[in-house]
Order: structure tokens, then sequence, then C-alpha cells
């Protein structure tokens, strides 16, 4: 078989869809909106404003690209620093094959469609070409990548967004190769810095990363032909266990995994791990009109990685309340709700919030879910009420919003509403343009938006 | 003890170093002159000028460092992106640690000891933070990075550069921390695409990225800190088999390694594994006089690990001549010496070259040195001449520049001259300069030099 650089590298440069399946045009459609949600609201966040000032500081004229929808324009690959930074700033962005590729994806490739003045058609299809190769990536490393001590998003992002935005370029097959080859070079990013500005910074640096790799191989940088898959290239330098599949046939193209895999939308601004316990929560308020004052105790039972990732027991600040269950029982019992509203240092420190994060005991449950092995098989949550009566959730298999389990229309749309709650643009106006991405003759249109911000 | 992220912090904002030590002092100047040698000889590279023209495309006005000593000023970080590249282009730059530590750390130092008009001492001594930074993350790792496929120049050149950096710009001990463990997330360059213009990039991305973590970090950007060695944090990421040493106490400051380990300088633009035979051709030569014509054979023994990198037996092209030790023998009895002049497309196919090259014969010894590992005790190298007479090397320890067998002043300063030949720069007046570089009350005064280029 041909190598597997070359096989990515071709299908970058030919990825041969001329429509897209109307599935996968949902999906990718609500992957933009969400992404675009999430950079909305993750854009005042302090990480943020320290990279606005850091590409400041280079005094640069380029006008390429907007950064943030408030009309500001730089270089390219500066804009999508900015603005992938800024839609990972909040873990509010979409999830998939094991990490958040809309995160990556969507900043790289609206940065430089912008610059290349591509239409929506085209844009959607640079999302596919960048999922595809991520999942063709992905599926190859049985073991986690967090396992090792790598970012999944930073390390297959960054190669996945050099697929888009090659073929967002009309890169031949050569230069999409030595581009592919050279953002895996450039593939970096620990969990380490999991729960500090730089988690974030790696989504940024990724998609900027991707508008590198693709310029300097457009303009004749070679790197090498079999960088992905050769004895202690990409997929084995960055392997948890040296286990990755280096000879298994490409499928590229033959079957589409974005219908497979799809996109998971988070519906709380909080680890994915305790959505299935918010859901199941806010059920038993709703059914049984449950008031705080009524609670005695919350019983949750959940996977044990699920548990391992929320440490935060007793949180002081929105941002630690983030990796907290206690936390967001607490506020879904008090707010009915789990939004950016609850999440804010003053919210964590109320009384009446903290006196409920006391009553909640965690429970953690051997099994696993096949399709999300860091979950467990279900998630269950009792409410014991002080009049003695124990409420039970049931088996809680997926949380809405997940790739099987999707969010309504109107679900989705406010959560777009409560991102953008605090920009001065014309939310909905976005937001229905954004569903019809497909029909934009140039998605500078998107652009006009900006001017509603700078009034 | 305290952590590493946070000793290495600690180091780098307090070094406690007021004045080097004077066998220390002297590895430093060789170290930045060497490098400032091969970044001129190398800048008229295609690799080099691809990144000048990625740099111009950001329109950036800021005036903070120059570029290649030619008059040319840009931000810092970009500076230190195309300087470092082109330090590295010829792989022609010094080596010790397992890697090439100048060519990342005396451009990212230079161009930020020029940002803040540092003084020569200052530059000198951020040096010397860096390579204790690098020489103590690297003696933890007991198997070699390339194993695993990473690029040891690359991935530990971001952190020890940053440190370097991180003293020069006088960060508290806490911005230094958070500089460390970005900088640890920014760690990235595979093997893979060694032999192509993107192992240069990896040291000018190394050099640039270590910029860019101090930077953000004294702008208030956060990382963990502990990013370097907690479970499955940078070094156990990067690990080849998983043996990183986490917890050895840390001996920064208490001894200098780079008394021990110093710097072996390249005295030709070769694979390091073909310096020991060239020198033992070139005493040959010198000795009894031999005319290339009078040559039957030459019988080389060099280190299975040596010969496993000089894979081009038959090389077409200067660049794939520098890991074939078949020309390297060959220019050497021609030109009686192998220098940027031979490495040319044109001296590669020249008749009498590749018949030379037709007579050289490679023998593989199992023995192992055990300073330097990847090769053999000592190579040996026989010439058999027509008139039956058999030329022995005997043992050859060390190659020349090898920093147990440094050097001579006059070396040195010929290997300068030779890479500044082509450039249109006062190099005498360049090499006195960088030779009393602790008295120089700026780095700027470097940059004069510039002037002379422009005329």
């Amino acid at each position: 078989m041909a190598g597997l650089t070359d096989s990515l590298s071709r299908f970058a440069s030919n990825p041969g869809f001329a429509t897209l399946p109307g599935s996968a045009s949902a999906v990718i459609k609500t992957g933009f909106t969400d992404t675009i949600a999430t950079m909305i609201a993750g854009r005042d966040t302090e990480v943020v404003q320290i990279l606005r000032e850091f590409v400041r500081q280079r005094q640069s004229s380029a006008s390429e690209a907007q950064v943030l929808f408030i009309g500001e324009q730089v270089a390219s690959n500066d804009a999508a620093l900015i603005n992938g930074t800024a839609a990972h700033a909040l873990d509010y962005d979409d999830v998939a094959l094991g990490g958040h590729p809309s995160t990556v994806l969507v900043p790289a490739i609206l940065a430089e469609a912008e610059r290349l003045d591509a239409c929506g058609a085209d844009v959607m299809r640079a999302y596919l070409v960048g999922y595809e190769i991520w999942a063709e990536l992905s599926r190859r490393e049985p073991d986690p990548y967090h396992l090792k001590g790598w970012h999944p998003t930073a390390v297959l992002g960054t190669v996945g967004a050099a697929g888009a935005v090659a073929w967002l370029n009309r890169l031949s097959p050569e230069h999409c190769r030595h581009a592919i080859s050279l953002a895996a070079s450039m593939a970096c990013g620990l969990v380490a810095n999991f729960g500090t500005m730089t988690k974030p910074l790696h989504a940024g640096r990724a998609a900027s990363s991707a508008v590198d790799a693709v310029r300097l191989a457009s303009a004749g940088l070679t790197a090498a032909p079999d960088a992905i898959e050769r004895h202690a290239g990409y997929l084995a330098a960055l392997s948890p266990k040296g286990a990755a599949d280096l000879s298994d046939a490409v499928e590229l193209g033959e079957r589409l995994r974005i219908l497979e895999s799809g996109l998971s939308i988070k519906k709380y601004p909080m680890c994915y791990s305790t959505h299935r316990v918010v859901d199941g929560v806010l059920d038993l308020v709703e059914k049984h009109g449950i008031r705080p004052a009524d609670v005695e105790t919350v019983d949750a039972t959940i996977g044990v990685s699920q548990a391992s990732m929320l440490r935060n027991h007793s949180p002081a600040t929105g941002l630690e309340a983030k990796f907290s269950l206690e936390f967001s029982v607490a506020a879904a019992l008090i707010s009915q709700k789990v939004g950016l509203t609850e999440l804010t240092d003053n919210y964590v420190r109320r009384s009446d919030v903290r006196e409920l994060m006391g009553k909640v005991r965690i429970h953690t449950s051997e099994s696993s879910c096949p399709i999300e092995p860091v979950f467990a098989l279900s998630d269950q949550v009792t409410i014991t009420l002080k009049d003695g009566r124990r409420l039970e959730s049931g088996d809680i298999r997926f949380a809405r919003g997940n790739a099987l389990l999707p969010l309504q229309d109107h679900e989705l749309k406010a959560k777009f509403l409560d991102c953008c709650a605090s920009a001065e643009l014309d939310a909905d106006q976005l937001y229905t343009r954004l569903n019809s991405l497909e029909t934009l003759k140039s998605i500078r249109e998107l652009a006009v938006f900006s001017e509603l911000t700078t009034v």
C-alpha cells in the first residue's frame, strides 16, 4: 500500500466529495456554530487578552482574518492562534475522537478561508478533510494519548488542521505531503498543563501551526515523505505504549468517520464527566419540583476515570468548579441549570451552594462504556429528601448533547445565545447565517457582524 | 525535595554565579563564535530564504533584533526563528549532551539580548543557565530520544532556551516556572524529518518558542508548577522507554556540567560520525604525501551506530554527501580538506571524486565509547597504495574539535573565516569582538557589522 503520509496527503489534495451527505453537513454546521459560540463566550478571558497583546507586539499590519468577531484584522496564523485559544478557554467546546476537534479545525479554517475568500461550502469540505484525517490518525492508536502525557487535541489537531487548510489552499499532493509531515514535527502539548491557561493555548497553537505548516510547505519547505508512519515517526513517537498501528490499510474517503463518530456538544460549561449526572438531577428537579431546602443527600455513581478527573470536591473559584461534581449538582438544584452565569467565583462561594455541595456523595462503578471508554456504561443519581423519599434517575447512558443523543435545535440555539449574551453583536442573525453556511458565497459575509460590535 | 520544575525555575531566576569560571567562559565564547559562523554560512540556504519570506508576510514593523547580521531588524521571536534555522541548516554547528545546544541557545539569547540591550557578560551567563538546564533534563533520560523519534535538540532546546531567556529578562521565580512549564508544552520535532528542511526549522522553532514562552509567562499566562516531572509530564511523555528519572535530587548550580561535557566543535560540515576517519585520512596524506592517483583502496572501521547514519554510499548532491563516509574520504584525499567548497553538487559529481568513492570499504566495530555511546571506542583507517604499501592511522579516539580534543585557536578562526567567506562583512573584526564577548557593554555592538553588509 501507499504510505500513510502519502495517503493522507492525496486525500487532502483531492478528497473526492463534490457534495456532502446531508447528515455530515448537519454535524459540520453544528461544529462551526457551537465553536463560534464558545469562541465568543471565551473572548474576554485573561488568556485571550494576553494573547491579543502578544500578537499586538509584532506590530503586524497584515490584515487577513478577523479576531473574535470584533472587527479587528490580523495575519491569518495569528487569528487562528487567538481564536483557537478563545474557543477552548471555557472547556465548553465540542468533543469527539477522544479530543476536541472543532476547537482546532474551525479557527484554522475560518482564518485561512477569510484570507482566501473561500465560500461556505468549501469551508465545510475543509472541515470534513480535517476531521477524517484526525480520525484516521486517532484510530491507529489503541491507548489513550493522555496515558503518556500528550494532549490529543493539540497533537492530532495540528496535523488534522494542516490537512484541512492544505485542501482549502488547493495544495498539490506533493505540497500537501510536506505540509502534513511538517505539521507532524509541530505537534506538541502536555496534559500536565491542564487546569492552566496553557491548555487552551494548545488549541490555538495547533490551529496556528497548521496554518504555518501549509504556508511554509507551499513556499517550498521540505519534510519527509513518510514522517507519520515511519519507524520512530509521529505515531510511534507519541504512542503511549508503542502499539500504534502503522500498517493497516487507509480507508480515507471510502467511509466517512464523521457519520460514525459525529460530535458531542456540551450543554454545560463543565468537565464532560459531570454531564450525565447534571442531566439526571435536572430531570428529577423538573419531575418532582424539588426545592434545594428539601434535599437531605445526593448520591451519584460515575466511572472511575470520570471520578479521577473531578478532583475538586470543594472548589473556591469558577475555574475549579468546572472539575467538581459536587458543584454541578448544587448548581443544578439551586439554579435549575448549569451555565456561564453559575460558573463565577461569587456563585461558587454562595453559602447555599456550599451547603448543598456538602450533601453530595460520589460512588464509582467499574463498568466501562465501549464507545467512550473514559465513561462508565451508565451513571446514576439518587436524591434523598428530608421527608424520606428517595428519587432515582435510573441509568443515564449518554449525556444530552452526545453524538448519540443530540441536542434539539432550540437547545443548540439557547447555548449559542447564552454564549453571545455579553457580546455586542446580533447573535440571532449570526446564528441564522451559520445555519446556512453552505449557501454563503464568501466566508467574509460572517465578518459583517463585527461592524455591530465596533459601533 | 522541591519539584524539578520549581528547581529549574529558581535556578533560572537566580543562578548564583557573579563571575564565570574561566574554563566555562572559554567554552561559552566558542559556542557563540562558532554558532554565529554557521549561522552566517547557512544564511543563503533555501530554507532560510523561505523563512524570511514567511516572516515578511506578517508585515511586522517590530524592530527588536537583527536577522543574520544583515542589517534587517524584526521582532525578537522572528529573529530567533530565522537565525536558529540558519545556524542548523548546514549540519555544521556544535555538539554536546546528545544534541546541538548552541544552535537553539545562541539565537534565542542574541535576539532577546538585543531587544533588552543586555551586556556581553549577561549574554554569557544566560547561555550557562540554558546549558545547565538542558544538561539537567538530558541526564534524567537514560535512553536516546532518537529511539522514540524525538529530535533532542528541538525538545530539550525549547525548555533550555526558555530558561536562558527567562534569566535574561530577570523573570521572578514564579514567572520563570510558568515559562519553563509552558515551554515544555511547546517541545516538538521529529527525527523522521532529518534530511529535509524541517530539521533546521526544529532549531529555529525551538529558539522562537522559548522567546514566546517567556513573553507569555511574563504577561501572566499560567502553566502547571510541575509540568516537567509530574506523572505523564514532559520527561515521561518524551521518554523512549518510560525510564526517565523523575526523582533524583537536582544539582543545579552545585556543579557546572558545562565543565564536564563542554562543546564539541565540528571541523567539517559533515555528519559527526565521519569526523574521526577524515582526521585519520588527512594525517596520512600529510605524513606520506599521498596523491589520489596512488590509492588502491581505503579501509575504514567505525561503530555500528555511526555506520547506520552514513547511509549514502554513492551520494549525488552536497546534501546527501553529508551522510557519506565514502565521499568524506574522497574529498580528504583530493582536496586535503572537507569544507563548504567541497560540499557542492558539482564537486560531488566530479569523476575523480566518484572514482575514489568506489575505493572506500567500510567495516564496523561492536565496541562503544563510554562518553559518546553513538561512537565506537575508536575508529581506524588504512590506506593501501598501488605500490603495495599499507598506511595505518592507528586508533583514532576522538575527532579533532571534540570537547576532549579541542581545536586550536587558529583552527577555530579558520572555520569562522571560511563560514563568512561569502558574506560581505568584516569577519576578522567580528571574530575579535566575539572573542571578547564578556567586555561588550551592549550586545548591540555586534550589530555594527550589519552596516558593512548593507553598503
